[in-house]
């Protein structure tokens, strides 16, 4: 028996049926039907194989194209959409290729021809400024090679940092569109069918913009389409756990149709230039606010060489009078502080108390109404592209749907 | 003329009308009356006093109590729903004394007899959790000495972090009712007065708990009563910010009829004796996780003798994997290593991916369903009242409400 077969293990008069995982501290682990890992201590089990695994065959990296379908690029970089032949090698552990999706997903197939890029197999927990880079740099590649649409499968932990990134990096005259699942490709309640899909219908689509495309509900008829530097993930295990934050999504995708209902203003297909800057200062770091936070945590950051820091503050903007001198300090050595709120909702502005204003004195940047998350992403590539003082203007300024409503400026830049 | 005198300001054919507030940077500084202030430079600038300043006169400690009415407690420590008498002293800073509250929102008076406590006048940025048991033994006070409820003022920034933290320190078998307003006391639309008077009628209740009243919608007819530890600020400025999570409010009280629908468990008033336990251990610290986040963040904190480090991870509770050697490292150095997400909404659980069971065998403790704010302040109180195995055990108990739905435990101490 090996990895991969389907077993059934009895032990102790009880029987578990499963496919058989690589072990793990000495013990036996079964993948159960209903998605699950179990542990059984082998003294006493007995195993009988029931069917044994067979490697899928090696498939073409790119499918024969159908006439009058478009060609549409998925780059594929780890996740939970794509889990399914982790059996192989161990609990779930992203292991999907583009191809094996398709296959997956036939549905798809239907709609597009298809190009497959594996770009990683990462978890996105594990997910490094330097990836989103790669992935800017690969989509741009598809898109510079006739892709009508990119797809990227994304685990859904950091999708919403990702889509951020790329929504900087990247200008692109197509849709770039995050896609992921919220329940394992294995488990019957497994999200990724219709997201899936959909993510194809909205990389065909009129919306030229970085999006994540996740689903809008718990029912399977609906997904929406967040603008990448607008998007969080608020729950952590339902379907519908993305939600736009100070915006509403971009569109609504209608399943099984794939009828797109646009519900605000965005950008058409070719109305940009396929560009890239793909830079970013990984010297900046997010912070967290709480009663009582050492001030010191600042200078950690400093004494290490940190560009950029972005503050969660509390309410409006705020932190304790004894973090202010510190802050004022990392300003005057160079640092760019970015003030967002941990209440995540609403905009930092209007400071009508005395921590507020002593704050803006000491140099502190508002976000807006950016979360948190998007100010550090763009922290990191103002600081990349532009000096000191041009990154502090453009902090404030709306050059990719970061900031709602649409400010004016960032036109030097084309955006 | 002085400051607190309502002046008109003449300069270049504008006029300002407001109350002169103190100057700031050589800047003559009005307070206008839609709550902002302006400065304006003085260099040729006229200035004309409409209406001199008077201070008021000195009130009551206690109000005269009036018959059938029963005595409730006000311990006020700052805050928004304060601030009308800050024109004195310079923009919004928390002035007011709780007889002032009863002089602004008379409507209170028909409700009940007060006594008025000033514990403290701390925006509540600048609250520590030192502020935390200062509180818990006020209000123990008030209770011990005849209150039928108590009534909390409070800013609303980190209004969610002292509920928790007085839901752990005390047992009360009265109402504690936190109340604030998000918009100053001197703007038209403020809300202090519907909450002010809603959380009166939750204070004469059967609800003895600690709570939160605050604007359940934007409209004033309904303030929501959420449980302590459940609660969080969602809305830097909408007055209906507040929010439970991972758990419906324990209330809605109907303006101005009083009336309390109930819609969930509750502990009833007089269930439980009066007890404090008022110690907290400030060596704790709440991180949240980013991708690209130097794990020696940990180590920071370690060195500074922390004792407990609540982790704000991604999705399920995730963090890279170069963060767990450190955490193990932590762990095994004693520290209570607490694991929430910065989803907020859902429950630490399900591990199925590597890096999750990784963190388990690092002896990371799952949050649950709790709030990042109230893990933190638990990982204080439980550390300043057990040894370490019992806390690293009652972290994934509910004690007070905190984590949903009930579980068993904690018995010994009498929740």
């Amino acid at each position: 028996m090996k990895e991969g077969d389907r077993v059934i293990v009895r032990k102790e008069g009880k029987i578990y049926e499963g496919i058989l995982m690589p072990e793990r501290d000495g013990f036996i682990v079964l993948k159960l039907d209903n998605g699950y890992n179990i542990g059984i201590n082998p003294e006493g089990a007995e195993i009988e194989v029931l069917e044994e695994f067979r490697s899928q065959e090696v498939r073409k990296e790119v499918l024969e194209e159908r006439d009058g379908l478009p060609l549409i690029s998925i780059v594929s970089t780890g996740g939970t959409i794509a889990s399914k032949v982790d059996y192989r090698t161990g609990a779930v552990t992203a292991k999907f290729s583009p191809e094996e999706i398709l296959e997956l997903i036939p549905e798809m197939k239907e709609l597009a021809n298809y190009r497959g890029r594996s770009l990683f197999n990462i978890l996105s927990e594990n997910m490094r400024p330097e990836n989103w880079v790669q992935m800017a740099k690969a989509v741009y590649e598809e898109i510079k090679n006739g892709a009508y649409g990119v797809i990227i499968t994304h685990g859904t932990d950091t999708m919403g940092y990702s889509s951020a990134a790329l929504s900087f990096m990247l200008r692109t005259p197509v849709p770039v569109v995050f896609v992921g699942a919220q329940r394992s490709a294995d488990r019957p309640s497994s999200d990724n069918v219709v997201n899936a899909v959909c993510s194809t219908h909205v990389a065909k689509s009129n919306i030229a913009e970085v999006v994540v495309a996740m689903h809008h509900t718990t029912s399977d008829d609906l997904v929406a389409v967040h603008r990448g530097t607008k998007v969080r993930k608020m729950h952590m295990s339902r379907r519908d756990a993305f939600k736009s934050i100070n915006a509403t999504p971009v569109a609504l995708v209608e399943y099984p149709s794939g009828k797109i209902k646009v519900l605000g203003d965005y950008v058409k297909r070719n109305e940009r230039e396929l560009e890239i800057y793909p830079k970013l200062e990984e010297k900046c770091a997010l912070l967290k606010f709480f009663p009582g936070s050492p001030p010191e945590i600042i200078d950690f950051f400093i004494e290490r060489g940190y560009r950029g820091i972005v503050i969660e503050g509390t309410g409006l903007g705020h932190v304790s009078a004894e973090w202010i001198p510190h802050i004022k300090e990392a300003v005057e050595s160079g640092v760019l502080v970015t003030m967002t709120s941990q209440c995540l909702f609403g905009r930092v502005c209007d400071r009508v108390y005395d921590t507020g204003r002593d704050l803006l004195r000491a140099g502190v940047v508002e976000a807006e109404d950016m979360l948190p998350e998007t100010a550090l992403v763009k922290s990191m590539w103002l600081l990349a592209h532009y000096d000191l003082e041009e990154a502090k203007r453009l902090m404030k300024v709306n050059l990719v749907g970061e900031i709602n409503p649409r400010s004016t400026g960032g036109a030097e830049f084309g955006f």
